[in-house]
């Protein structure tokens, strides 16, 4: 099994995906707002690049049962229904409802696969549930959405636990690019808790706009056994998937 | 001090580089072969993004006393006169003249770095005159060339290493970005040898097109007491640097 890292959604280009599932990583927030989304009984989340593109896309699909979602600079949207916390989609609030999202690195990097034969996306919160699902794979690439194109280590260390997850899973050796490696050592150095989260470049972002509780939600390990699957730019649970 | 760390040279832009002194690393192979040949008494080298600048540019410098130096897909450019290998930027053939160089990553990485204060390249050939000349600075950032912009392992253990002897030779500590950090933990796992950069991508690609040996030379640590500084798209020895 070959296993691409890749730290920035900018230098994904064609070929990269072309045949291979691709796994989309943003940890702080938007790959853990999405699987608390589906976790939650939201129906879809349509990740779109910008801003007004979520709105075109709302109103086409209906605004009665669709929620427009998403932030820049970390900050809810003007205008929209939800940020990007994923404390905000709870049951109450998503249950039933399609998402429109459109964040600053997450659906950046989800544009970037669009042409991988799968794409599914994984943080903390269901990165074993994404190391079952990826069984079948053979060419995998993990694209960590980064933070305006540069390295963010949160996405970094989930992308190395992703990986320690499949490792143990195959009897195979993995056969990594550079990236590859280096996420696979931080996985043995580092343990994720919000703690560490704090300590990164997004972490610090959000404490700085006092969002630091999402780091909570964000550092929690296994809390979902769901995948999200992206078809023709809808997000829906892998068929696979448990049922939550 | 603050070091950022920026693993490649597309997502550097002038906010990054303003007020700071800039280090660029491109281990395989340009800022080896730029050291190489100020060592071998070369005069300057002239960095150029593409070969029809450096072909331009050694004209209007006269041919009788420039190289034109470069490559593309590793191998030395049609026309020119030296490919990318240290070793061919021996005293025989290059003291006293001047270089235009064109390669892949190197030179588009200096590009990037053009607004910086002040610009030095290193490689572990010459790591410790490096960090020794960056003993007044208090605004650092460090631009792995990669390949393709993307991560490569050899730059970032070279910038890693040069951080870790930074943090040696200061009594404050370092604040780093989070690729800064990664780094810093890469230079405490590994140690660089041929044998290490032959297992990297770029090594790897050198060894498909039969120049693995420049790898020997890439790995000699401080073979060169000396630091190539940039100055309006020229680099010559720094001031401070010693004389070979």
């Amino acid at each position: 099994m070959t296993v691409d890292v890749f730290f920035s959604p900018s230098v994904v280009d064609e070929a990269s995906v072309d045949g291979r599932t691709a796994v989309v990583i943003d940890v702080i927030r938007a790959t853990s707002s999405i699987v608390e989304a589906l976790a939650n009984g939201a129906r879809a989340i349509f990740p779109t690049v910008s801003t007004e593109e979520a709105v075109k896309l709302a109103s086409s699909l209906g605004r009665e049962d669709t929620l427009l979602c998403g932030e820049r600079k970390g900050l809810k949207v003007e205008g929209f229904d939800l940020g990007n916390s994923p404390a905000e989609y709870s049951s109450e609030v998503v249950e039933g409802k399609q998402l429109v999202m459109s964040t600053t690195n997450g659906t950046r990097a989800l544009a970037a696969v669009e042409g991988a034969d799968r794409v599914l996306t994984c943080s903390f919160m269901n990165l074993s549930a994404v190391a079952e699902a990826l069984d079948e794979a053979d060419a995998l690439i993990i694209v960590c959405s980064g933070r305006q194109n540069r390295f963010a280590l949160d996405d970094a260390l989930c992308a190395g636990m992703l990986v320690q997850a499949l490792a143990e899973r195959r009897e195979v050796e993995l056969e990594f690019n550079d990236a590859g490696r280096v996420v696979a050592d931080l996985a043995e150095k580092y343990t994720v808790d919000a703690e560490f989260l704090r300590s990164t470049a997004a972490g610090k972002a959000l404490l700085g706009i006092d969002l630091a509780e999402d780091l909570e939600l964000c550092a929690s390990v296994d809390r979902h056994p769901l995948v999200p699957e992206m078809k023709d730019r809808r997000i829906g649970l892998s068929p696979g998937s448990g049922g939550g």
